[in-house]
């Protein structure tokens, strides 16, 4: 049995009768992320790509740019240590900060996206990867042909990434959807292969400021989601250029921003 | 408007064609909660009822246990302020220390359970709150009916608490799913009606740890959710002996934990 799978006896109910069944349930344990001796981190994850995970997330934060920053990842049960290639100097107190905090007005939306400007997040070039609608319409049927372990449990969030063909390069599963985007986003990282300036990245559930900020930093110009975006995904989507797609199923989506990309 | 609906220009499409429409957005803005003069969470929440989601953030950190505790709660836009009333001492360093590392097992989902129980989490009584099947059968319907927000923007996840005749008693959407669940029992935890002892929570997706932790530090016998339960969730709500109901819709659902509540 896999790791990211239990199986537990539980009851199942129908109407007004019972029966004992054996049921799958998507593992959840938390991960400790630690750069040098420093955890930065924990996060209740499914198990699996925590390497993966570990090197998105920081790329996510702001905190690495490069895979060449990285020495080593050590990997030990739940708990994944980052360490730096000589010379490489990090800004732990970027961690501990909150750069939710302006002085115009205070803690707020627009503060959030500036400290990703802050932070480095680049703007999407306007004229990259145009996509035809047809290539949109395709990508959710992908990635549930894809998605293995949510056929079973009912209980993953999915992440997948795109090239501008609509062919899927790279997918992966987790009880948070923000963990399956840093699994799929560092996987790349590790590659060598950021900025992903020529692939799409869809995400099973909505889009939240998180997720766009995630997709922002690795440089993926268009961001797809099944469900819906907040207001704050939308805000920052505009003010860095980049495409989001919202309710992308049954053969429609919305286009909150960038829709000079879809053709 | 409401504070936490937006309307946004934004290009619909279907199949080749595009128009041009009007669409609502869940707001997603964040939340600096502070403990007297530190902050202690930033959030990302859909505004409105923050005093709150304060409250049952704290109660669910095992930080306040009775809301004789709180002197005040001040709001500033997107900010939150608790303060304690005179001779209550908080543990501040238990905000910063992560109890998910035992010696035996290093960091793990059994760890985690065991910090549950060191900061005061209740077992539930084995002989509360027995419940007909045909009243978990309704409360997905009584939830959506009561869901304003959700059939307009997509982008809300909800919460509602219900008694044991199966009558919702209060609901809250969010765009995150804990916030939702800290602003329903936030708002009975402020009106001294803490623990919930003979209360059911019914959350519209997945059940997490985070959530199930929420539900027993607010002494909620029955968590039902619409979707899936984790591991984790699953073994914590086993070890506190909560009833964990999952994939509560069309006439059926499962039981994972705590079966002889349900009759």
């Amino acid at each position: 049995m896999s790791r990211n799978i239990l199986t537990v006896p539980i009851l199942k109910v129908e109407d007004h009768s019972s029966a004992p069944v054996e049921d799958l349930l998507a593992v959840e344990e938390p991960l400790e992320i630690r750069l040098c001796d420093k955890t930065v981190s924990i996060t209740m994850r499914t198990p699996g790509q925590d390497a993966e995970l570990a090197a998105g997330f920081l790329l996510a934060e702001g905190i690495l740019s490069t895979c060449e920053q990285i020495r080593s990842i050590d990997w030990r049960k739940n708990s994944i240590t980052v360490r730096l290639a000589a010379g490489v100097e990090v800004d732990f107190e970027r961690l501990e900060r909150h750069f939710y905090t302006t002085s115009s007005c205070g803690v707020c939306g627009r503060a959030s996206i500036e400290a990703l400007r802050i932070q480095g997040c680049p703007i999407v070039p306007k004229d990259s990867l145009p996509v035809p609608s047809e290539v949109i319409h395709r990508l959710p049927q992908a990635l549930r042909e894809d998605q293995r372990v949510f056929d079973r449990t009912g209980g993953l969030h999915a992440a997948a990434l795109f090239d501008a063909s609509g062919a899927l390069l790279l997918s992966r599963e987790d009880i948070g959807r923000h963990n399956a985007v840093d699994k799929v986003i560092g996987a790349e990282f590790l590659g060598g292969r950021v900025p992903l300036s020529d692939k799409l990245l869809l995400v099973s559930g909505r889009a939240s400021f998180e997720l766009t900020q995630k997709a922002l930093m690795a440089g993926i110009p268009i961001l797809a989601a099944v469900g819906a975006p907040s207001s704050l995904a939308v805000e920052t989507a505009r003010r860095f250029n980049m495409t989001l797609l919202g309710f992308v199923r049954d053969g429609r989506f919305n286009i909150y921003s960038g829709a000079s990309r879809i053709q």
